[in-house]
């Protein structure tokens, strides 16, 4: 996702828009440790996050990309920012028992005179325990602010260019659930499907070449699906059970997850009860997912479902979706659920997970949607309705 | 990765190492937050890793699993603990703006009166500073100590049963790089190429299923790969630049990454010399990587050959590999520089990495191998040449 990919206008009114936020919240200069946020706000992409990296958003003037010596030629290549505002933590200093990057951090930001009203993203991946305890060493507690969801926040509405990247990505998930369906036979190892699913997706079609989801292909079968997060082994498919896949395409780190159910033989009655009340509580979740509803409307729409169908579902129904990194590919911010009173804005993203788990089999059948005037509308188009295969 | 792939043996074993470290570092109970350790102490697989979720393990009895309710299944299936000791946070506080999953790890330590003495992982990915705090805030900064690799640092020594399925993921790896070296044609779009060779990895060879690696692959070419954490894209390959893929074989999580470097047409002098000075390196460190033998003697044979050959290499050039997670392959103790004296012992494993970036390309081609009385011991095998196509 090279910077080039969005006008100077768009990375300006990112900017921007962050920049109330921080004012909003009493924040001088943020510091940015999530992948995506580096990546939405800069364009800097590459697999280096496995380091310290931020990007550095002071109230005025450039961002700067700090990260290792190693990666700085990346940042050139992949962000629209000056050559000037890139700076670098010392080699020597990766994965190191003595040193922590952090310190050239700390050296940095005074050099800027950034040393109060700091934001940082407690609550991420990429921004350690440590990380902090360094930064409060230097600045002191009262110095630094929490920041957890600041620019996620404010990356919610997608500009029309990023709902294109998004529908891109849908074609490229409807293209891997379209080779999962002709490949779905009795007897296949596991891996031998999820291996065509992924080389579909990264193959891609004619000027639509796939990257790397955020989150690897969920595909358990039977009894393993009561559990949500398993991802896959060398079983043969069987019949008589049930497998979903939670997978997604992703076009320059914009993704449009989507999950089916197969099975192979007869679906006994409940599956197909709860197949039944999950495509209704999709219907509903999408026609009323206009600006102005909330989440929890959304997702009433979802429990309701299921309560008419004789089943309880236990956790959220949704989230945002956009550019990611892994390891999760929502955007942590909204949540489908009871109690969250967001109203749904013109072009804010989510991947609908209507999704049930019993102690004995698991159904997935999720869609995501752009909030429109009329609606939710899928990003992408793919068959909703269980595949069954006779064998 | 399920519990059954050990021994019960093994696993005991496991615990004795930790329990013994923990003593040392005077720690009572460890809480566990990097996802290769909780699987490297019970078994325990998904991609849950997401949102918190912990090993907890106690001076005495059994560690116990902590994770998000639609975990728990997950749990129950993958690892060898009693289903009494898997422990949940409740659903509805995930990636919820006034709830932390981490307030119900503080009930549950306060119950078996485990509030002091605690170990964490504070520069891991999943250990987050809003964890830190709250642990903080319960039990007071003295009653939490740095425990940052101390279970990484028990993975070191591999068991013969793990470098058995480290063996298995250089036979995947080797399929890879196999696959690689059929379809390297001028012309051939780079996202196709990744596409083939991730199916091979995943499709694998009889009996020998792929999972997924912890790291995308790397595979930049020309100026790009003067950067070296580039993924890829959709350019088409071009005779006159070196691509280097940087990828590896999974089997049931654990690794055997290994590097080449692939060229098209006629390599100009200056790529043919670095590629000789890269095989040297390679042989001279195998040779020397004996028990015994310290991590920066190893290195040094890396950095040796490179002076010989008039290049300067500013970074590590390697460091222990096994079982992973993503956002890393790594195992971040040890690493293969200067100043490392850790002295190698048998069967500790190790990603030698002598690649070379310059202004104008990169190259790389690397080792996985293990220590034995007799030197390194590869635990793959890829002809090392730079593989050269006449377009």
């Amino acid at each position: 996702m090279p910077a080039s990919d969005f006008t100077q206008q768009e990375y300006a009114a990112r900017l921007e828009k962050n920049r109330a936020a921080m004012a909003r919240q009493g924040i001088e200069t943020l510091l940015v440790a999530d992948p995506s946020n580096m990546a939405w706000l800069t364009g800097y992409d590459g697999w280096s996050f496995y380091v310290p990296q931020m990007v550095i958003l002071p109230s005025k003037g450039s961002p700067l990309w700090w990260g290792r010596t190693q990666d700085k030629a990346g940042a050139a290549q992949t962000t629209w920012l000056d050559p000037a505002d890139l700076f670098d933590w010392p080699e020597e200093h990766v994965q190191h028992p003595e040193h922590h990057p952090v310190e050239s951090l700390v050296a940095l930001l005074r050099e800027r005179g950034w040393t109060d009203a700091l934001g940082v993203e407690m609550d991420n991946y990429y921004y350690s325990a440590a990380s902090h305890r360094i930064l409060e060493q230097a600045f002191g507690p009262e110095a630094l602010h929490d920041a957890t969801g600041l620019v996620n926040w404010q990356r919610a509405v997608k500009s029309d260019t990023e709902l294109e990247m998004m529908r891109k990505a849908g074609k490229l998930t409807a293209h891997m659930h379209a080779t999962l369906r002709e490949n779905y036979r009795e007897g296949v190892p596991k891996n031998e499907l999820v291996a065509q699913v992924q080389a579909a997706g990264i193959a891609g079609l004619p000027g639509l070449a796939g990257d790397y989801p955020a989150i690897a292909p969920i595909a358990p079968s039977g009894r393993e699906a009561s559990a949500s997060h398993i991802t896959w082994n060398d079983r043969p498919l069987v019949r008589g059970e049930a497998t979903y896949f939670e997978i997604s395409g992703c076009f320059r780190r914009y993704h449009c997850p989507a999950s089916r159910t197969l099975f192979l033989g007869e679906p006994p009655a409940d599956i197909r009860r709860a197949e039944a009340a999950v495509l209704t509580a999709i219907d509903d979740a999408l026609a009323i997912a206009r600006p102005g509803v909330t989440c929890e409307e959304v997702a009433a729409c979802v429990y309701d479902s299921f309560a008419r169908a004789g089943y309880v579902k236990g956790n959220r129904t949704g989230y945002p979706i956009g550019l990611s990194y892994p390891p999760d590919w929502g955007e942590r911010t909204m949540s489908l659920r009871p109690g969250d009173t967001t109203p749904l804005q013109e072009n804010m993203s989510f991947h609908l997970m209507p999704g049930l788990w019993t102690p004995d089999w698991g159904l997935a059948i999720t869609e995501s949607f752009v909030v429109t005037p009329s609606g939710g509308q899928p990003l992408a188009e793919i068959p909703r309705e269980m595949v069954v295969r006779a064998g």
